[in-house]
């Protein structure tokens, strides 16, 4: 546990020098996506939370930290007897400082870090709790002086991706991206999610350890030319046709030669700080969902065949860690099993790092569902009970996220039931038609009844949209309140669960693509090829139809991934691999 | 059809005096409604158009009609030459607006007959279609004047509702509305729905032909009194305790009395002209739904029971009916069997009005999903082809709504299959058991899952709210976009369909009621009791625990109707009706 009191200290004094009454750390970096750097891992810094998301505020008086349910207990866990903690659902930023504060305050923010649309909702929300007096104030970020020791930005190498696996020239994207920014009347689109500006130039890099993307602003301008803003040295290798690359510190004065003209921003990701820019500059802001985001999400044939291509790889690494656990079962420990995961994975040709932190949990470990193992955590994976493991990669030709419940010993009193619920909710996805316009929030329902009708749910969305080598989360959701539709060619994952607190969790998932169907109609082909573990299948349970489906899903994975097995070096593994393949995959 | 050319001429004249580019006519009275009075039938009398939704404006040089798809070719059929006819999906007021002023226009509007969200919705559009230069001019109605003929309004006698049916006095009811008021720290609350008035009070009238509701607004203040704005005289039979009655020419300066105080408005229907009397008298205004509407559509026990009571008299009226079209098949038409409903309807007890025009459609009719017979489209209920009829009554203790599908001779191709698809939906429905906060989107899904799996769909939403003795369609809706929450408490229609134009349609609706089922689940009780028609049942479709749903149901209709039909009068119709409930409900 971090103790912060000297940072606290510390920081409270700079604020006190700048005139602030508080100051908020949000988890993020500029670039507003899931994944930050460690130089960036401010939240982190200052309370001593690790979670994925968050935010934090100083004031004179308090250090408060929020986020959201799953990660209660670990805020609790991780932060010293100075923060008080708090589930955003229940009392939100705004409303703690409406409750803080009875008159005027200033509460200083970095500019930088904080998305156009986050800051609408926390003036809205300002506004709703009759706090007006609350200004919220753009100032110099006043930790990164105070922060010692903090690791440096790392900057790697980017490379084109190959035209046999991006399906789509960049003249041809930017192209089409032009055409939108045309219907706009707008003459220049800021590229604030890199993965937008990676896909755009079919460009990949190193910059995060789970998304193979370059940290980088850009701007497209209507005469079809995209300014990357990043250091020159990176983009060597990168075709710079429609392309020019700038200094980062360039971006300013490259946004306020933007006078009188329209640039159009996304709310969702683009700094609060460059709209300042833009404003000051005169220049005319269309704030809309980037047109990138829409294209980047349908995928193409090439796109399609590369997703194919990998899950073929992905499901022989699985299955030959699912092997191994079964030959290991009670000697092996959650850490050590991931890491024997991500070592099959990376035999695999293309392989270029996990999509994120595996989650290997053993036993009640598993109704975490976030959970990742730590050494003080790490638990042996101990007979009679049950070991979720959800993990995935980054491949050249695209992305795998996956979770397999596995049986160690004995089943668990109602894990055969739980599971197998959670298996025909799972199917009940995969093969529903489903008329175009169809939303996520329907698809989840279809999803959930087979659960519903046995009294059981889950606390987490169906699925979400998989980026082909790029974020392992994107648009759209399957989920209670999502409300955009699916369309052909989009790739999500299809994970309904169900955790029993204390005792285990069951997760399922494979990632689907969806496809064309009758006239009207779309359907999915799932890309995963993982046997699903029949020893935790109540058969009884099943509907003829139901046992139908899961034994044509493993024939398919039988016939997609023998023929690896057949071509692995290690003889004894071969044999043991194929055997296992074979009673995995048997009809029920 | 209208000759509206003189008409034309008239309002043009009277707009060129006032100043005005155009004219906007709603359909619609001040009140909002679904259902307005024959002197409120302004769109109908200068257009011709008789729908129930739709707008008109009327310009020097053009008289444009709006409505929507269902409507298409009755706007088509009922207006004259002088009128070009729009989908409002395709281009609504605010586009044809943009494109036809280029500069600036002054369009005038009643501020009575246009509730604030359109208002609100109609500037937020031509600020997106960049017509900012138009503006809405809220003036004196010019119509009226014009109208040489408009029917007298009709202001009926209001009459107290029974503690036996209401289950909720009205000082419980203002209680727990006052309380919300405080919560908003609001003076007062402008009732502008007259359900959620008659609600309140424990008060019905027939200013309406379907709905029993007394056509007032009022006003319930922080102090637990309502004021109503109102003829007197048709109030006197009403209880006045916590209410007063004041003339409806006095509701302006109640308004302006809370000069620099807080009130309450429901966009949804409070009309823009309220609104700028409280702007002008320096009132707060808070915009938010009505609390009135989220409790009205909770039904006590009491009114569930008259819910069960007023659908077993319906039922009974229905087998007649269903038992009398059997003995008369090919003898009669849409129209003559619509009034043989009625009668039958109008014989049970309790009986106060039909709760809309019956939908009595013979054949390819069907497929029309709002048609109406009239003597130029009444058609004979000839052999061979399906009958749809969809239709309820105002019942003083509830309202029903019932559809059902009876095959005259032999079934037309396809007829069965689709039939028993949409019977597999209802059935899916009905039986759904969700958890809390699930929306009505997801139900809709479940419903029409069934039918996708079989590439069939349909055009509307699957359910409805339904008011207890008030108005046949209020919120919530079960529909692809409905995103609020099913309570215990609530009413709804459970109406899957399929429809083939030109060839048959089919709908199949029961009203079911929100109930708690296993611990953290609803679920629904149906209330309807009328039989499906087992002829058109393919039983080989249905699985067996769809076949086990029907025969149960089937036996609670005999149970429900057998002995209601044992009082009839009639002899000879008592055991023609008995004969045929047997059939219609033995087992499949």
């Amino acid at each position: 546990m971090t103790d912060s009191g000297a940072r606290l200290k510390a920081l409270r004094q700079a604020l006190a020098a700048a005139g602030l009454d508080g100051w908020l750390v949000p988890r993020g970096d500029a670039f507003a996506g899931e994944e930050v750097q460690a130089a960036d891992e401010r939240l982190a810094w200052i309370s001593g939370f690790s979670g994925s998301a968050g935010c934090a505020l100083i004031t004179a008086d308090a250090a408060v930290l929020w986020s959201d349910v799953r990660y209660a207990l670990q805020m609790q866990n991780e932060t010293d007897s100075n923060w008080q903690c708090y589930d955003t659902a229940k009392l939100n930023v705004s409303k703690w400082l409406a409750g803080h504060f009875s008159g005027e305050a200033r509460i200083g923010f970095d500019a930088m870090l904080m998305p156009v649309a986050t800051h609408t909702r926390l003036l809205d929300e300002l506004k709703t709790h009759d706090a007006e007096g609350i200004a919220l104030v753009a100032a110099a970020q006043p930790l990164d002086a105070l922060w010692d020791d903090r690791p440096p930005r790392h900057i790697s190498q980017a490379w084109n991706v190959d035209a046999k696996h991006h399906g789509r020239g960049r003249d041809e994207k930017i192209a089409a991206a032009v055409a939108m920014l045309k219907e706009q009347a707008a003459d220049a689109l800021v590229i604030s999610a890199p993965t937008e500006l990676a896909w755009l130039l079919n460009m990949r890099a190193m910059d995060l350890a789970h998304t193979p993307i370059v940290l980088a602003f850009g701007l497209l301008t209507a005469d079809g030319v995209v300014q990357v803003f990043h250091e020159k040295s990176a983009l060597e290798a990168i075709d710079k046709e429609q392309m020019e690359v700038h200094p980062p510190a360039h971006l300013n004065d490259a946004l306020a030669a933007y006078k009188g003209r329209n640039v159009w921003i996304d709310p969702a990701h683009c700094p609060f700080a460059l709209t300042k820019i833009l404003e000051a500059a005169g220049a005319q802001i269309i704030q809309k969902p980037s047109p990138l985001g829409d294209m980047k999400v349908i995928k193409n044939a090439v796109e399609a065949s590369g997703f194919r291509a990998a899950h073929r790889r992905d499901g022989l690494a699985m299955v030959r860690f699912l092997a191994w656990l079964d030959g290991a079962q009670g000697t092996r420990t959650e850490m050590q099993a991931a890491e024997k995961l991500q070592h099959f994975r990376s035999e695999g040709d293309n392989y270029l790092m996990d999509s994120f932190a595996a989650i290997s949990a053993a036993g009640a470990h598993g109704a975490i569902i976030h959970y990742r193992a730590t050494p003080a955590t790490d638990a042996p994976l101990a007979p009679d009970n049950l070991y979720l493991v959800d993990s995935g990669a980054q491949y050249h030709e695209a992305t795998t996220d996956i979770t397999r419940v596995i049986l160690l010993g004995n089943a668990p009193k109602d894990a055969r039931k739980c599971y197998s619920h959670v298996l025909k909710a799972h199917i009940a996805l995969d093969r529903q038609q489903f008329p175009h316009d169809t939303t996520g929030a329907q698809l989840d329902a279809i999803t959930r009844r087979k659960m519903w009708d046995a009294g059981l749910n889950y606390g987490h969305g169906t699925g979400h949209g998989v980026g082909c080598c790029l974020g392992v989360h994107e648009p759209p959701s399957i989920a209670p309140k999502a409300s955009a539709a699916l369309k052909a060619g989009m790739v999500l994952s299809n994970e309904p669960g169900y955790y029993r607190a204390g005792a285990f969790g069951i997760r399922l998932e494979n990632l689907v693509l969806v496809v064309d169907r009758a006239e009207g109609f779309l359907g999915f082909e799932h890309l995963t090829l993982v046997p699903f573990d029949r020893r935790l299948i109540a058969v009884e349970l099943l509907t003829p139809s139901e046992r139908d489906w899961l034994n044509a899903y493993h024939s398919e994975v039988r016939e997609a991934i023998a023929p690896q097995i057949a071509a692995l070096a290690d003889k004894d593994e071969q044999k043991a691999v194929a055997t296992w393949l074979e009673t995995a995959t048997a009809p029920l």
